[in-house]
């Protein structure tokens, strides 16, 4: 895996290509892909300050320093206290000559908008950007040792999965649902982070939270969840039977299941994304439910659920090597029943590889 | 309680009052607060848009519809589609003779900068400001409501601690104890959300995850942690020891519980917050440990575990009947170990009253 300080020096080197000064990033993805370093968001400003050359500040509130102390043999860190305006902190971190001069700053595009209102307010003259026109391309093609843990963290959603499926569903809430992934993913060691729970016609929508929804035999659940292994996501879904399947939704899981093979078939190096969406999309509409299919086919995976390459019409980005991504078409009958099937797959010089390696027949439960 | 359509109404009269034409609110506590939703935040665009007159927007990705039309009677819900701009739609949402003016827009502290960054590019006149401007004053005073909302958290967080502490802490790790504060706020219904489990000299660190360290008898734990119940946040901290306390561990425990109780007692409307901060640090200063009170004395709660108002040395702000936050101060000797002791505490007309009903005695665990 690139160390972290080559992953800065590699940051340095296109703000000096592209004529930025700086990148400024909160706490945030970015900030642990370049530094391993994570803490709270809050409303207290943590700011790694990367110039274009020479050494990063870290300026942080100060009662935190034993967390962070770690870092300073390359990093400079800077504590605040609480009576101070950390905003002053970052003003003092750039170069004096700098300070009134138009200068070009990348910031962490997840910065609270109100720190970045006060920056443009404390340097009238800087002209922001977001950070993930330097940080994206850097990582959406995964490392070895990434895409190692990338495995590891599928395989460990696999495993709740499987555990998931072996207790009754009938009579149960989704709640109740929930709460056992909940326990299951905490006892393998997957931090659970987002969790959908959708019995029935609750399958049809997008409603994060699960209900008190009784689960009836006769019916899907869909279950979508992403959790954190090392850093990194996982992200899977099934939508199971409870008892044995009806005709119609064996019909509509074997168009999603057909769509998600013609995915990842199409899935090769110097492909368009929305290519990998359009042969999915291709297979739903042919058999005359392109109505039904909502959202877009998938989404990059790693240190968050959602980054880059986005797998939508429109994106012309060339796929390469190392890129992992969701393959997870569906079909949302409003009022019946919604299916999904989303596996995680990594790019290869030969093709797509399931990172998610788990049944794609109709999981029957009970 | 305030409904939220009188919320909203509020909002607007204050956006007349003070000049501005808009509050924008991705999902937020803010947009919990005026409508009661919320949904996963997301590299997907949700914007609600209130005008200072008429009827407030909702942009909000198109596939989530079954989850928000619940919200189409008194808020007007447009939905893209995911080949859309996202950021054409909230042009089309203001009023046209306004997009070319030098219009002012409050927009949610929490909103990514990203989005910032491409509201600002797509109404260059556009002048933003921090919602918390207008809805700070509003939220940091809670209603009856509200109040009994926050006691029952405080009620379920005392709870939850009662029972992790009559569970063995010596011979096992921190996050074999942060695991069962997991399940048992799970089984009470409370949502855990934050949690720091810092054994012996980890006590006066502020590290937020909990290590491998095996807890040793004769040792402090320090057990801080924030969940939410029906949207309210609980946050409550002990600092408990594994046997018969040290002397060392008395007196500073015993300076820590002076220090809480001296800020309880300071608490009365139209008093200034920072001199709540004043009336525990002095406590602290007088024994001789004021270089070791490393962070303000406390924060606001409610929708959010840290909001307004703040209670720290300058905020000269006055405290109202309904104002909820932490009285938390605490003494941390590095290498050696931390003490803290939080509760939450609501202004009343006739001072302070805390919802945090638990012992501020040593508690010994086994």
């Amino acid at each position: 895996m690139a160390t972290h300080r080559e992953r800065v020096l590699q940051v340095q080197e296109t703000l000096l290509k592209q004529d930025l000064d700086y990148m400024f990033l909160t706490i945030s993805p970015g900030l642990f892909y370049l530094t391993g370093h994570s803490s709270l968001v809050s409303e207290r400003l943590y700011l790694l300050v990367i110039p274009s050359e020479g050494r990063p500040i870290i300026i942080f509130p100060g009662y935190e320093k034993t967390a962070i102390d770690y870092l300073a043999d390359w990093i400079e860190i800077v504590g605040w206290l609480e009576t101070d305006d950390p905003i002053s902190f970052v003003c003092n971190a750039l170069d004096p000559n700098g300070r009134d001069a138009p200068i070009r700053i990348a910031i962490s595009d997840c910065t609270r908008a109100i720190f970045l209102l006060r920056m443009q307010e404390a340097l009238p003259k800087a002209h922001f950007i977001p950070a993930s026109e330097i940080l994206a391309p850097m990582r959406r093609v995964k490392d070895k040792e990434e895409l190692r843990i990338l495995k590891e963290a599928q395989d460990m959603a696999v495993e709740s999965l499987k555990r998931l499926f072996e207790l009754p569903f009938a009579g149960r809430t989704e709640k109740q649902i929930a709460a056992d992934l909940h326990r299951i993913c905490h006892s393998i060691g997957l931090k659970l982070e987002y969790l959908q729970v959708g019995s029935g016609p609750n399958s049809a929508r997008f409603d994060p939270n699960p209900t008190s929804r009784v689960i009836q035999r006769g019916e899907p659940v869909l279950i979508d969840f992403g959790g954190i292994h090392n850093g990194y996501y996982s992200d899977c879904t099934r939508t199971v039977y409870v008892g044995p399947p009806s005709d119609e939704f064996k019909k509509i899981f074997d168009i999603v299941r057909e769509a998600n093979h013609a995915a990842l078939a199409a899935i090769r190096p110097n492909v368009g994304c929305e290519s990998i969406d359009r042969a999915a999309r291709q297979v739903i509409a042919a058999a005359g439910y392109g109505e039904y299919f909502l959202h877009r086919l998938g989404h990059g995976i790693g240190i968050e659920i959602h980054e880059e390459p986005w797998i939508v019409e429109g994106n012309k980005l060339l796929l390469e090597p190392g890129m992992t991504f969701t393959d997870e078409p569906g079909i949302y009958l409003p009022d019946k029943f919604g299916c999904r099937l989303e596996d995680v797959i990594a790019v290869t010089e030969s093709g797509g590889l399931p990172l998610t390696n788990y049944s794609h027949d109709i999981i029957v439960v009970e």
